[in-house]
Formats: C-alpha cells, structure tokens, sequence
C-alpha cells in the first residue's frame, strides 16, 4: 500500500484489465424474471453447435449454468469502480420499511476514518448512509421466513438455483444416476417457499446485509447447490486496494459464491469499502482481524467494547457474514497444548490467547447476546468459527475440535432464538476416514445449520497442492452434507496467492461442488456433464471448451498440441490423431447396432456373418491412411 | 521422429538434462541390504534440523521414503542411456536356472527389426540376448510364491514396503489415527513371507519380466502401499525417443512407480528398447497398439498370429505386464450403442471393432490360455483391459461394464490356473456415490486380485483440470481397496501432456495414494505427515519443503512471497507477516499449559489470576511492532 501514490491508486482502481472482464467465452449473459420487473436473476447461457451430420445432425440446446460473475462479464454493462454496482436490492430493503438511513457512521472508528482528511485519496468516492433497523425491528431473512414472509431475495434465490431447469426437455440430458443423500431432502424443482422454509428452519442461510444492496441473493444450505468461498485480503507483507478489487473480479469470474476478505493492512476500512460496493456476491470478514490492528496487535488488550465497534463499523459498510470464534472457551484451550500443530487459526489464536492472559471466559462468548442484537439490525449472518480446527492430520477430531463444536451448536441455538441466521466453520485437516464423522457430529450439535469447511486437506505432505489435498477432502464432506467449501490455494501453508493460484483454487473447489452435488443426486446436476461429453463424443471442441468450468485453460491446453484452427472442427481427437480414434470407431458401433436393430445381447447371437462382411467393406475405410 | 536426425538422437537419448537429475534436495540416496549382499534396496532419507531452542530444541530424526527414482537421482551413480542400467536382477534370474538366453529375438518381428541397418542408427547399442523359460517351466513369481519359494525380489519388496520403520522410535511420530480398511488386513510389518503368500493367492503381484532385470522389485496388492502409474508414449502427432526417455526418468523422479509405454509411432519397437533398458520401474504396455500398426490401422484384419508375435516380441525386450482387453466380448458390444460416449477405451475399441468386422468372438479371449503360455514363459503380468469402461458420468456402472468386468474374473480364475500374475483395470469416469459399487464387485469376481483404475473422474465438466477431478475419486478408490491408481494429467481429453503436465498429474496421484494409505491405516503412513507438521509447526521451513512430495515447488512457492534467505529462519509464517502468527501464540499457549502443569481442562478453572497477569506482562512482547 504504502509504495502506491493516492492518485495511481484511484486510477488503478477506476479501471480493471481485460483478463478478469472479457466475457466468458461461448455464452451470454441472460436474466430471468421473477414477479416483479425489477427481480431478474443473471444466469449464464453456452450455445452448442448442431451435432455433425455423421453423428445425427440433431439441434443441441443452450445449456444454462449458475453465475457468480456479476455484471464484470456481461458486455452491456457499464462498470466503474468509482461509482460501485447497481444497489439491486435497494427497493427491496426500503420497501420494507423496516430499516432507516442513519446520519452517517454510528461506530467511533467509521466516524474517525470519515472525517480524516489524509484519507480523501483512498476512500471510495460516493458513499451510501448506512441503514440500521428501526428500533426493536429485526431485519434478518431469518425473522421474515420465520414470519411466512417470502421476500424478494428469497424468490430470486429459488429462481437461481433452478437453473432453468425446466428449460431443458431432452431426456438425456436431464437423465443422472440416483444419488446418495446423507439424510439432504432436495425438492426436484427448488419454491420460494422451498427457500423460505428452509431458512426459517435454520438449514440455509441467504447472506444479506441491508447496507450491502448490490449483492445478488443467493443461499446456503445443505439442501440447495453446494457452494464455494474463495478469500482475497492484503497482509502486512504484500497488496493493495487496486490488487483486492481485481482479485475479487476474478474470483467471482471463476465461480466463487462468496468471497472473504481477511485483510490486515493498514487501509483495511477503505478497502472494505471498496470491495463491498463492487461486489455482486456476499463478503464475509473476520472481525477479530481488524480489531486485534486497533490494539497494535496484543490481543490480551482486546476489549468487548472495541469489537463491538469494530462489528458495527463493518455491518454498516455491508459486510454479509461475520466468523465469530465465540466457542473458543477458556477450558478448551490447554486441550490444545498437547497437539502437534497446536491452534492453527489465527482468530483462535488470538482469542486463545486473549482467554489466558485474562483467565476470563472468552469475551465473544459472554457477550454472545450483545452481538446477536448488532447482527440482527443489519442482517449480517453468523459464520460460527473454528477456532480450534486441526492444522495438521495428527491434530484431526480431537478434544478441542469437538468441545468447541458442541459449543457451537449451543451458540446456534441462542442465534436462532434471535433469528440471526448462522452457518457453522469446519475444519480443517482430517484424512478421510475421519470426515464423516465431523459431518454427522456437525448436523446433530448444531440442528443442521449450514456447514462451511475449509477443505478439509487429507494429506499434509504436500505443500504446494493443496488445493488438491484438501477438494478430496472437500468433495467427500459436501458429499455428506456440507453446504459450503472454503477454498485453498496450491500456496496454502507457503505464501500469499496470486492471480493463478486463485484460479487453481477456485477451480479445484467448483470441481468439489459439483462433484458433491453429482453424488447427493441433486436435480439436474449432471445436466452440463452430460451436455459436455455428448460433446465431447461428437468432436465439438469449442463446445466442450464452452461447456467446461474454465473455457480459456480448456481451449490453450488443446491448443498446444493441436493449435490449427481447422483442428478444432477434426473428427480425431488430439490424444491418438488422425487414424486411431475410439470414438470413430463407437460411433461404427453405434450405426451398426442401429442398422441392425441390435437392441440386446442375444441378438448378435443369430448370426449376421453376411453383415460383418459388409461392414467390414465399408468401415474399413476409416483406417485407412490418408 | 522423423525429423531428428539420427545422429543427433542418439546424442540426445545419451544426455538427460539437468532438471530430471539433480538430487531431490535436502535428501541422500540410502540403501538397506537384505540376506545377501547383492540385494540393497534404495530408499531416500531426508535429513532434518535440529528444533529451535524457542520450541525446545531437541533432534529430529531423518525421515525414510519410498524411492522410485532409481540411480538417477543418485549422484555417486553414472549415468550412460546408451549402456543402460545395471541389470540388478540379473543373478537372481540366473541362479534359478529356470531360463535360458536364446540366440536371439524369437519373434518374427523383432528378428526383421534386428536385421534391418536402416534402423542401426536408432537402435539401442548393446542389446542383451533374450531369456526365456526352458521348456515345460513357468519362471513367474506367482510360480514361486504358490511353491513356497521366496524369492530375491520378494525380499526385496517386503524391505522396501517397510521404509525402515523399524528405525522410526519417536512415540510422537509414529502416532496415528485408527483406519479404516474395508477388509483389507496389513500387517504392522511387511515379512518376506507376507509377501509371498499374497502373490500366491494372487492378492498381490510383483512385475518382474525376467528380460527386465534393470528393474527394482516393487509390489501391487490391498495390503501394500497403494502405487500409481504414469503413461508416457508419443503419438502419430508428436515426441520422439530422447523425449520418451526423459519422459521416464522425470516421471519417477516424482514417485510413479510403474510406467505404461503408450507409443504409436514409427520406432515403437526401438523407443521401447531404449525405455526399458533405462527404466529401474516396471513397464506396461497394450500390445495391441503395436498388433494394430501392423496391420496399417485397420482393425479388422488383426489376426491372432500378429498378436502372438507382438506379445513375443515385446516380452523378449522386457515388457513387465500387459493390459490385454480379453473381457470385450461379442455380447457385450452392442451394450454400448445407447452410451453417450460409447467406448473409449482405444484397446476395446479396436476389439469392439473387429468383433463387429467378423461377428467372432474376441480372439484375445477365445486364444487366453495361449496366451497364458506366452505369459508364464517371460513372467508377464496381465493388466486385464477394462475395454468398456465408461467415458462419462453418465455411462458409468452401466451393463456393459459390468459384464465385462464379470468376464475379467473368469480369466484371472484361468490366469492363476497358469500362475500368471494378474492385475484388473478399472475406470474411468464414475460419480463418487458409484465408485464403491465397483470396487466391491471387483473384489467379489475378480477373488481380489490387484484392481488398477483409471481416476475416476468424479465430473465430466473440467476439461484442463482431470487430473483434479480424477483425484478425489482415486483417494477413494485407493481407501476402499484399489492397489494401483493409473494418473490422469491436466492435459485428459485435450492434448498430450508436457512435462509440467507430467509432473502435476504425478502430484495429484501421490496426493491420493498417500491419502488413501492414512485412510486405510496402513502401519507408518502417518509417520511423513507427523514430521512434515511438526517442522511447520517449529517454522523449519527447509525441513517442510523437504519433507514434502514436490520440495523444489514448495521452495519456488515460498520464494515468490518471501525471496529472502533469512525468511526460511524466520519465526512466522509467510501468510500472515511478522506480527500476527498463530504459530506463535499457540507455542505460548504450550510454554503456558506446561510451565503450569495443566494437564487437564479442571485445571485451569482452579484460577490463577496472577499467572494470567505474569503471562500477560511476558506475552505481550510478542506482539509489539518492530
């Protein structure tokens, strides 16, 4: 931050490059409307091309897939980081009329950094007045599905996770194997009141801060498409403002869900600031991080009265979740001395630490209810954190670990008895024969309030993957029921990622996702696999490009061994060349059973040798060298 | 290969570059000698540093680990391609007087290869005479194992499993969590004899052609470290000999335990030569590639005669196992016709192909014992060819799969009637809820002979990242009892892979065989990740870089956040800067808990209000800014 001149600043902030807002190749930006003209859910369409004519000639549909990009790809929109996104939901928080616009920040610290001249040249230009809710009022999605009340957010939810599902009429696609579940109860085709209900029971949670209107609504749960998190943030040692909003860009392009900016630097307030204007997905926040800075970093010096500033600072510039590691007690804590790895989380850490210079019960505990009554004035939702969490295999499921959980499930309760939605952080490191049982533990403590693991990573020898070590992890545990995967890095445990390690990360954990909700069986999930490898299988690379999670790595890669543009239409394919293709070779199979009306195994028997002649007249052909 | 002249070939294949034959650092080539001298089994050792005098300074013990690098990492060995590697095994064959050199290759093929000068320039120099077992013998280690005979190999393999736990005497590192085995049953130490009677029930092979004597014996069994595969090969499209044999040494440089020669090309026949006389890992080929270029491409006019000769000629240069797609039958072809990607498999393709051609039956299966003949004579190892596997989500598990997996079991009864070892080759692309059903079938027909897979991709929709997809279903796989993982590299469907490729596909696939020996339980597997942990935790950096699968990445990685040398000293880790390190808190949370003698959580809850203030004075040091 420092080596960077205000003016560059703004300047390098104003304007993002060509790699994180080109759109994304072979679709469009689409948008679905809801019940009302100003409810339109953004979904991304891929064209397919018509099958071949050796391979049927048929029409292949548009395939429509869930968007997390914002309006960064869509080529009609207008973006100006200065000015921030459109509020979409702005109409929809007023209308309430539950919430009130205040004079300005109501935290000492948010009033101290408006008015500090030196800060005009890093501060986002237009700001909003923050929006509290009237007094007595609650705000939380959770108080209005409790209250039967399907607000705006929660039908675009439901409109979102479909998919346009119902769009899609050919029974191939739509055809998938029987999952396994876990005990998840998917509906085929995702309600408003599906949404509602879900988040009055506490099983979802849709992250929503009334100062943060410019997110797209999305949800949470087990029971709906499992999501990702990636964290951006600057550090002591590395990054700027300008490089955090292009990260956030980024990581939104690849298909993060949600986005957490762990921040440490020493423009922390501004850079929030500029992140949450511009971004169209929920940002989550640690807020102990920030606290701990306004201490010099000595934690036994942390005091309620500051985090609640710092709570209320950050809801009113829109945070959507806060980690609160409020179940780190005091007694859990020697529980750790014995481990290999000892406490690996930094907000644990420094509530660890805080615990025993004090001998006192953890401040976040103790004032749990106090905290509960900020976040239901703004809607910011729980992220119950992990302070205890493993960092290393030897450490998993222990005493600490599950203390800490059962505390959380207590804290889930005193949240819902506020209607303060919450989701519960997991680990962490656990090999695999050990994930199940955090899950199955994670449902029973907490009453199937959403789970939202970091990995977890199942092997620790491996730095410098482990974004692979730990998407095993993550793939298995959204498998059993964890409804949102935080991100790793390949530079976990090494250093801070950069542009390309976010996208290895993103992209291991989308695999992840999709991987669980494949095996949970939920509806419509093998619609793009599908779709992808008819594709494939007919030698429609640009739409298996297309069709993929990351198109631009797909189409290089191939590029590389076939970069003639002719190729990419070839009947071969870049594994085997031209004269040795098993995929020629099925489609002869298939012609063959087809000409024959050979539908099962005995009719092969009959004898046909008249027919193999023939076939082997004509499909001799195809091996022959040009 | 045409274009490089064959001079300068030569030149190449004589040289390897640098960058796949450094030594590994922080590591020494070690070599523990069995019950005759002539029997040492290289294993690698990484030495570590003392513990800082803050953590408690004591020794830490050097690591043992698997080695398949061979001599090349080995810098006291010299290296010369054109003479090959020391034939290791050679005696050991010799004194079993069972075989005898012949005067030279005994197939057709190989005998006109030889007699040609038009390939003298890119012949492999000195070209060891054949061996073949006398008449009316079998010369295969299940022959021995099944007569009670342990061989040399077997004992080497049952000290190479160990990687000298035995020395391992730190309680703390030896810890680890009970797996779970799913019927597998290891034992706490790997005896010759263990080894032995697992080849003779046929729950394990050790592929050892006796015209590969340059091999180092390793094991593929349930009850063994899972192992993976990387395939080399060039194709009609690319690559050449130097290449290939560069290919081999970088890919067990990274831990590929076996390598499958997939080449199509012109020099087949040379290009396996000069592999396999450099190569200290089995080889394994499908011989049908070669049978198929015979006949020009076209399927339909392979004869039994022209495989035969092929499997001759490839066993007499000492192809250690071959995948042999015998389970294709007529019936099950037209199976296939309502896939989406119908078949995949280049092997069973070629056969679905000419089945369909003659409306015969597969003359691999109707010829099976002959073939057994030709096995038993060279200690061949079958890879019984999953022909029919599925290529897409959407295909797995289907009837055709299955079927031929059932016929796979019928021939592994007929193979171990002729002591052959046998493997079985398994998917492909599989959804994580269907991977156990395969596994368990497998076990049930095939009378748990070793399963070898292919991934399997858990999502079709990630072209550019499988070899991530078909990670976390290899983790899987691997627990539920897969002996050998066959790598997918990120370059799957779309390209071959390069040398970056290589190496990255290798990484994901040790990720998920080591991932899956934790979850097993299999004795010491924990060993790695306790040490590589515990010099995280005590920021030994070095010692974590070199502890782990990739330490030139994991260094490269640090690198780039912390250039600095002194930064591998530093006590604080390069996420989190100098100020702010959990590491740090939690070492006083361990100087607390012992200086107080808090064993238990009670403890605490007695007060110590003064210590918490003394705590407090000393602690607070630590996070005062510079």
């Amino acid at each position: 931050m420092n080596a960077i001149p205000a003016a560059s600043l703004i300047q390098q902030t104003g304007e993002l490059s060509a790699a994180v807002t080109r759109p994304i190749p072979g679709s469009r930006k689409i948008f679905v409307e809801g019940s009302r003209p100003d409810l339109r859910v953004a979904m991304r369409e891929i064209a397919q091309a018509r099958t071949p004519t050796l391979f049927g000639g048929e029409e292949n549909p548009p395939i429509t897939v869930y968007d997390t990009s914002g309006p960064y790809t869509d080529p009609d929109a207008r973006i100006d980081l200065s000015a921030g996104l459109a509020p979409l939901r702005a109409r929809w928080i007023e209308e309430r009329g539950d919430s009130e616009p205040l004079d300005g920040p109501s935290s000492e610290f948010g009033r101290a950094r408006e008015s500090n001249p030196r800060l005009d040249a890093v501060r986002f230009p237009d700001r909003r007045l923050p929006r509290r809710a009237r007094p007595g009022a609650s705000v939380t999605q959770m108080h209005y599905a409790r209250r039967g009340i399907v607000t705006p957010e929660m039908e675009y939810v439901a409109i979102r996770e479909n998919q346009r599902l119902e769009e899609v009429s050919e029974a191939g696609l739509l055809s998938q194997h029987p999952g396994r579940s876990f005990g998840a109860s998917i509906p085929p085709r995702i309600t408003p009141e599906f949404v509602r209900d879900e988040i009055a029971r506490g099983r979802a949670i849709l992250p929503s801060n009334i100062n943060h209107p410019e997110s797209e609504p999305m949800i949470i749960g087990r029971n709906f498409i499992t999501k990702i998190n990636a964290n951006i943030g600057n550090s002591a040692v590395s990054s700027g403002i300008a490089e955090e909003v292009e990260k956030l860009v980024w990581a939104i392009r690849w298909g993060a869900d949600n986005v957490m900016d762990l921040s440490t630097g020493k423009h922390i307030h501004e850079t929030r600031e500029w992140i949450i204007r511009n971004s169209p997905v929920p940002i989550g926040t640690v807020p102990i991080y920030q606290a701990l800075e306004k201490v010099d970093g000595r934690a036994e010096e942390l005091t309620w009265e500051i985090f609640r500033d710092t709570l209320i600072e950050q809801a009113e510039q829109g945070v959507d979740y806060f980690t609160i590691h409020a179940g780190v007690l005091l007694r859990y804590v020697p529980l750790t001395a014995k481990r290999v790895t000892g406490i690996v989380s930094r907000g644990g850490s420094i509530l660890a630490k805080w615990c025993l210079a004090h001998h006192r019960e953890n401040f976040l505990y103790t004032h749990f209810e106090d905290i509960c009554e900020i976040m239901k004035a703004y809607d910011v939702a729980f992220s119950l954190g992990d302070g205890l969490r493993p960092g290393c295999i030897a450490d998993a499921n222990d005493a600490a670990q599950f203390g800490e959980l059962e505390t959380l499930g207590e804290l889930t309760r005193i949240a819902w008895k506020h209607d303060v939605q919450t989701m519960i952080e997991g680990p962490g490191h656990v090999p695999m024969q050990l994930i199940r049982e955090n899950m199955d533990k994670q449902l029973r403590e907490c009453g199937e309030a959403p789970f939202y693991t970091l990995g977890p990573l199942t092997t620790d020898i491996a730095p410098g993957y482990d974004h692979i070590t730990s998407a095993i992890g993550a793939a298995m545990i959204g498998w059993y029921g964890t409804a949102m995967l935080c991100y790793v890095t390949p530079k976990e445990h090494l250093g801070l990622p950069d542009r390309e390690d976010v996208r290895d990360g993103i992209m291991a954990y989308k695999i992840a996702a999709h991987a669980a909700d494949l095996a949970k069986g939920h509806p419509g999930a093998q619609v793009r696999d599908n779709a992808l490898s008819k594709a494939r299988f007919e030698f429609r690379w640009q739409d298996q490009f297309h069709l993929g999670l990351d198109p631009e790595k797909a189409q290089s890669m191939h590029d590389e061994t076939m970069p003639k543009e002719a190729h990419k239409l070839a009947h071969f394919c870049s594994m085997c060349g031209p004269h040795f293709c098993s995929m020629k070779i099925t489609q002869d199979v298939r012609d063959y059973a087809a000409a024959e009306g050979v539908a099962a195994a005995d009719a092969l028997e009959a004898g046909m040798a008249a027919k193999a002649a023939e076939f082997r007249e004509q499909g001799g052909q195809l091996y022959r060298p040009d």
